[in-house]
């Protein structure tokens, strides 16, 4: 089977990491014959809002559509576009058209990753993050200028989309470890959070073999520095679960190896595959951001498509080269992002 | 002179770490002739609340107007009480109803007390949370039932009490590392956040001589994790204050050595002092509750009233209590409540 696939480099280290992830991806095409895989390249970023006043062509949505995923590397540089611009016109604007309610982010102990908790013991924990909804909202506004002036945000939670996010982590639950966990904050937020929890109670009776909990989000940041490994899946809001990643993403060693999948729930549009890290243009152009966050991140797009063996196997190579101390300099290695990419290569063929 | 006190040792563990720190304060009186406590206790809990239907006594706020400060262990007990209920009844409502707009709970490393983090550094960080308002407001509600069930809730950033929490964390930094860091997430939630950074930007040009920085909340969590020692002060939002704080809790040690102070800042009513961490109902009554939390608080009461120097004895040891391995459980020790506190309070006689 051919898969084509719309590879958005983005801003910064996204094209650096976004080519060496789809070298490895080629060459496990070449490894498994059946398999091949068709990149068509967009440029869209912020270099690209500087020159046509968007971040990407008013027909990007319906270019996009004809693709079978979306590879993405980072969106943003605030030296060049304003963040809310930049991302608003790019991945969220993707998230939301596309309907991809559902963001899934592990986190786990990689062999050779030093994490920076004294006792990591073996955690291996993924966060269904509800990715369309709740505190990211466009509803709000200001009243009043200066002395009196009141900003109201609101945020919005459909049990649609709460009960789709929490019924994706417990069909998740029962292929893992069988325990779901739901961020809350219902003793300080007392109109969504509890509605998140009654929504919480009724999904999981459906779920009768899945064991649960539920952490008010403060309790639940603190225990993942904590004991990570209490943990299987979360589910959690939008913003719980933003925080969340990165919490989990810092505990494995580096927010470079994180990975994410931005999931189109009903088969209508393309997910999209990026990794949790951003753009960091304070490192970009050296040629030593870490490749892998986006090779993992490109392991979750081959387990969507049902390539869960090639999947697997992608990541045990990851870890039999992050084993062998080919790391990148943010997790305290000295290679570039060519040297890990040729290695991870390289053992993709011997494999 | 002579400070009135109201003690509410509340539910759980309150029970037993306000007595405790109450024996130090008074210790500390002992000591410092001039310096007298009259402490008058509230039995204002959820035991209370299963007995009178209220969590305390319609004229409560009344009564506890006419103290100095207002000493609190920990409030809600889910067994007996919905969260909502008894937090809102008590912790919550002496925090809006007087005008406890500030919410300072500093974090660092204390000798003898591990960390989870591997190299935790010396970090030494103070996070100045919003208090009254934000994400923690009673607007909101639902729209329809079943199916199409919708929950939105309101947060409310207003000019003066936004701008009241950032000058309080410039004035801190000012006798401090001067260093402000505002925990913001404008690049997601796209009416409060913006809102937030443009007041910050507005407030830190009349401090020109502290520097500052703004950080999203996801990343700022896993800075938390991986670089703390990078933080001064920290300004936040009612959710996000309460996110760092636990996370400054967990790396710290234990949740339960955690200080924090409710201030009012207008001098209109008494301020409140109570640790971060809960009643811990699951511990309660084994004589094991960790009273290091309610004592560097009562530190924080004693800095409040103007009496440093002695809050800086106290702490200091505290310290030296925590160096020599007088340690609770909860952070690696086997001593009880009473043996700590009591340790503690002969080296303050011979201090
Ligand atoms: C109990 C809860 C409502 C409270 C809060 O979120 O403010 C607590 O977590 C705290 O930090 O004091
Ligand atoms: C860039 C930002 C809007 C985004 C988010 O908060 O969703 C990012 O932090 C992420 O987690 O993908």
């Amino acid at each position: 089977k051919t898969l084509k696939i719309a590879a958005i480099p983005g801003d910064g280290i996204g094209k650096e990491v976004v080519p060496a992830a789809i070298d490895v991806l080629n060459t496990i095409s070449e490894i498994h014959g059946g398999l091949k895989f068709e990149f068509t390249e967009f440029p869209w970023s912020c270099e690209y809002y500087l020159e046509h006043g968007d971040m990407m062509p008013k027909d990007g949505l319906d270019i996009l559509q004809s693709f079978d995923s979306i590879f993405l590397g980072a969106v943003g540089n605030q030296h060049l576009v304003p963040d809310h611009v930049s991302l608003w016109g790019l991945l969220i604007k993707i998230r939301r058209e596309f309907e991809q309610t559902i963001n899934i982010r592990p986190a786990k102990v990689i062999k050779g990753i030093r994490s920076p908790l004294l006792n990591p013991k073996d955690f291996d924990l993924i966060v269904v993050r509800e990715n369309s909804e709740g505190e990211y909202s466009e509803i709000g506004g200001k009243i009043y200028r200066g002395e009196d002036e009141i900003a109201i945000q609101n945020a919005v939670f459909s049990r649609k989309g709460t009960e789709r996010a929490m019924r994706y982590a417990f069909e998740l639950a029962s292929r893992r470890k069988k325990h779901v966990t739901s961020a809350t904050k219902s003793n300080g937020i007392v109109y969504s959070m509890p509605f998140w929890d009654s929504v919480f109670k009724e999904v999981s009776k459906d779920y009768p073999d899945i064991s649960t909990d539920h952490q008010h989000i403060d309790a639940l940041s603190a225990f993942f520095v904590t004991q990570p490994d209490k943990f299987d899946v979360i589910v959690a809001s939008n913003l719980f679960g933003d925080i969340l990643t990165d919490l989990g993403a810092a505990i494995m060693g580096s927010i470079g190896i994180a990975p994410a999948a931005n999931i189109n729930v009903n088969g209508k549009y393309p997910s999209m595959f990026e990794p949790v890290h951003g753009s960091a243009p304070d490192i970009f152009g050296k040629g030593i951001a870490n490749p892998m966050g986006q090779i993992w991140t490109a392991k979750m797009m081959l387990d969507h498509f049902g390539e869960e063996e090639l999947g697997t196997t992608l990541l045990d190579v990851v870890e039999s080269v992050t084993n062998d101390g080919f790391l990148t300099p943010d997790i305290g290695g000295q290679y570039t992002t060519k040297e890990v990419t040729d290695e991870i290569i390289n053992r993709l063929k011997t494999f």
